[in-house]
């Protein structure tokens, strides 16, 4: 039995945030698979024993169940001491951005990419809208990466781990991602840490979508 | 001057939010009207001197500048010490609700009031998406809200304001409000709060709609 366990699929980049960062902090951690596709969060009694938000990730530590990827984020980074804070200044600034990302920059990404991806809509008005909110969010944090190599203070947080839930994700949303190349850029920072791993390697896979 | 200046205008309520809290909390604090429909957050000037996320609400407190509503109902809670969490656990329990709040309780009903009551698309793929999205997102909150009289802990916190933010506005969204009866209830029970006010009493309206 290990020390942590995580609820999750490998097709959530929600659950990749809290996957990677056990996985970068060196935790011993197991996950367990959640069969999201086949409605296993709207299920009634996965909602009164494991989260009655419907939702993974799911982290259970110490005889703690902990949900919500930021609060599992911010937990783990107080617990090991590693890409946290340095000051209450950065713990603002960290929650700031994990609070974006929550409401917008994964959000609306993670949104069009289940329907347009996952679920193969094809184009439609509801994939466009999602398209555009998702790049006004991107077009923000790209923004911000002009002036920084990470997120907050210079070095890697969880606020990077946050915004990074989607990124690696390999379907073809329909944004061109050139138009972002201080995310790019980014994103080749964080994939260069010793230790990362993309989350179709760290977590059990819900769908055969080929990487 | 007041102590506190909150960027705001009246039909965000995710600037109702922090209105609230400064109202009910008794603190000397003034609105500084943002022109949100005229593009005002959009202006390179305004992201650069006042939000680069381009969101409102923006508090204004002793040389510091907060952004994100849950982080602005945090920073208040800590330092009036009202509807605050009393203990860790309380803590990470009102943070996950508020975190469920921007990921989904707020975020979808909002975004459908915005195209469906203030830019008057009437109804579309759209619409009916993010309706789909915030009726299920009211399904949870109203299920937690059959166990218990306020979010967290038995009484109001800002978890409770959090989730809040839109719930009085009064256009009509399409979704069947009657259909949740325990966040009805508990609508009441906040309105009931000695100082208590409508979004549209305390904070300048963008948009000439009635009440």
């Amino acid at each position: 039995m290990s020390e942590y366990t995580l609820h999750c699929f490998a097709e959530s980049g929600n659950a990749y945030k809290a996957a990677l960062m056990l996985e970068l902090t060196g935790q011993d951690w197991q996950p367990v698979f959640v069969d999201f596709f086949n409605g296993q969060t709207r299920e009634q009694a996965w909602r009164d024993e494991v989260n009655e938000q419907g939702e993974v990730p799911v982290l259970e530590h110490a005889g703690q169940t902990l949900t919500q990827s930021a609060l599992i984020l911010d937990y783990l980074a107080q617990r090991t001491g590693q890409f946290a804070a340095r000051n209450e200044d950065e713990k603002r600034e960290i929650w700031r951005w994990m609070l974006f990302d929550n409401h917008k920059f994964t959000s609306y990404y993670a949104a069009l990419r289940f329907l347009f991806c996952l679920k193969n809509t094809g184009e439609t008005d509801v994939t466009h809208f999602l398209r555009e909110r998702a790049k006004a969010a991107y077009s923000v944090v790209d923004a911000h990466l002009e002036k920084t190599p990470f997120m907050v203070g210079g070095r890697v947080t969880i606020a990077d781990l946050s915004l990074a839930g989607y990124v690696y994700m390999p379907e073809d949303t329909g944004i061109e991602l050139e138009n972002y190349p201080h995310i790019q850029a980014w994103k080749a920072r964080i994939k260069a840490l010793p230790g990362w791993k993309h989350p179709y390697e760290l977590m059990p896979k819900a769908l055969p979508v080929s990487r």
